[in-house]
């Protein structure tokens, strides 16, 4: 214990994607090969059954216990060891990535933190819905149990004034049913009842479901935990079954672009 | 080519992510090994010169010929090729996916297209700062070559107003210099010149430079065309040199949020 004490623990923060195995990175692929320990949400662990071995030491635990998870993968590396902590998507977008540094901070706790950047639910639902994020975009979580609702709808307001493509995540649970009602209605009051929405579930995953419809008819289709919803801004167009959003406001192929 | 003409083609949109190869997933690493054609901006082909092989038709151009290289390689597909079009980042977040779909529908294309996700600029560029994007966010393009100005500037407005964290993306090129100046100012209309900035230009690439500064002193700082600028929400900190957003405006630890 003196030596793993002594030596410099790691906590790698593993972005693994929307769920498919040909979607993990080989630098996240690595880190979870590496790691004395494997911590993370039962779901995310299962999805990447295949990497772990018999030898690795796994914490896994149940919903809502997601603090007391990051605080004992901080612990350990802090003790020395290699640690992965495994997070769905992105650690930076609405993940782990924040609440490792927050209890990082408040332990006083000084083990290397490395944050391996996943594919987003954001990403892959665009991919699968065709290429709705093609200009500038708000990610909003309607989810107000760490968020004051006024300032979600403060956020929903600027979005759908400012003409924002925009992804809501968290949209809706079993106990939370209002937000997307009312995230409905303060889009409607900037945009077409026509504007093009499309609301993906369990992206990547065996349950995934894709579904495109309208600001109108949204709330009309299947909305739940694992759906991201993303509405268009006001030139989204459908082609093919596909969600579209140009890229220019000005005269489509008079003018050319900055390659980024 | 009678045969071509019958068979189905495919046009595989793919991203290879910000430039390091152990981020290029194996669905796009597929993609690009089975694709007879590979097209894409130069330094995109450079990036992943070792997956190509010598009998694969390399469909490369200078900047600034985007359109062209889309029209080409979807009437590749449409000739019953399988090509796969190679994109920095990924093809969904401000780069071509959106425009081989405005292509397919002028020119009444018919092929298959399959966007392969990547991790973006802003997947990246969140890594190497730590945690900024744990909270609702915005990315708005600077560049006013397809989009007006006044709108850009309401779309700054509108996320400053609402404290949305916020990326800017072609912060700045050799010709437009000015709308950085400017999108600091409006920020400053609404938060401190203390809120964390962090700007990272070649995320994944051997010119890789990141930097933490302030909305204050952020001009001091070198940005380029291949920067992409970070602005921290008011509650963002720095902790350790990196930039962390809390996840929640509520108290820290007596609420715990759905994992997501």
């Amino acid at each position: 214990m003196r030596e793993q004490a002594a030596a410099t623990g790691i906590l790698s923060v593993v972005g693994i994607g929307p769920g498919a195995a040909d979607l993990i990175s080989p630098r996240a692929r690595l880190a979870i090969e590496q790691a004395e320990i494997v911590a993370g949400y039962r779901t995310y662990l299962e999805l990447i059954a295949q990497l772990l071995r018999p030898e690795q030491q796994q914490l896994n635990s149940a919903m809502m216990q997601e603090i007391d998870r990051c605080r004992r993968a901080l612990a350990l590396a802090e003790q020395g060891r290699n640690v992965a902590l495994i997070c769905g998507g992105d650690p930076g977008i609405y993940a782990m990535a924040g609440l490792v540094y927050e209890l990082a901070q408040e332990t006083g706790s000084t083990c290397r933190i490395e944050i391996i950047p996943g594919i987003a639910a954001l990403n892959a639902c665009a991919a699968l819905l065709g290429a709705p994020l093609m200009h500038d975009f708000a990610a909003v979580s309607l989810s107000d149990l760490m968020t004051p609702w006024p300032l979600i709808e403060k956020r929903l307001q600027a979005a759908a004034m400012a003409d924002f493509v925009t992804v809501l995540y968290n949209p809706k649970s079993g106990r939370r049913t209002g937000q997307i009602v009312r995230a409905r209605e303060i889009m409607l009051e900037h945009r077409s009842p026509a504007t093009p929405v499309g609301i993906v579930s369990g992206a990547g995953r065996s349950n995934e479901s894709v579904c495109l419809t309208t600001l109108d008819k949204m709330l009309d289709e299947e909305i739940g935990m694992q759906s991201t919803v993303l509405i268009g801004n006001s030139r989204t167009f459908i082609f093919q079954n596909k969600m579209v959003t140009p890229r220019g406001y000005a005269d489509k192929y008079g003018l050319r672009a900055d390659e980024s």
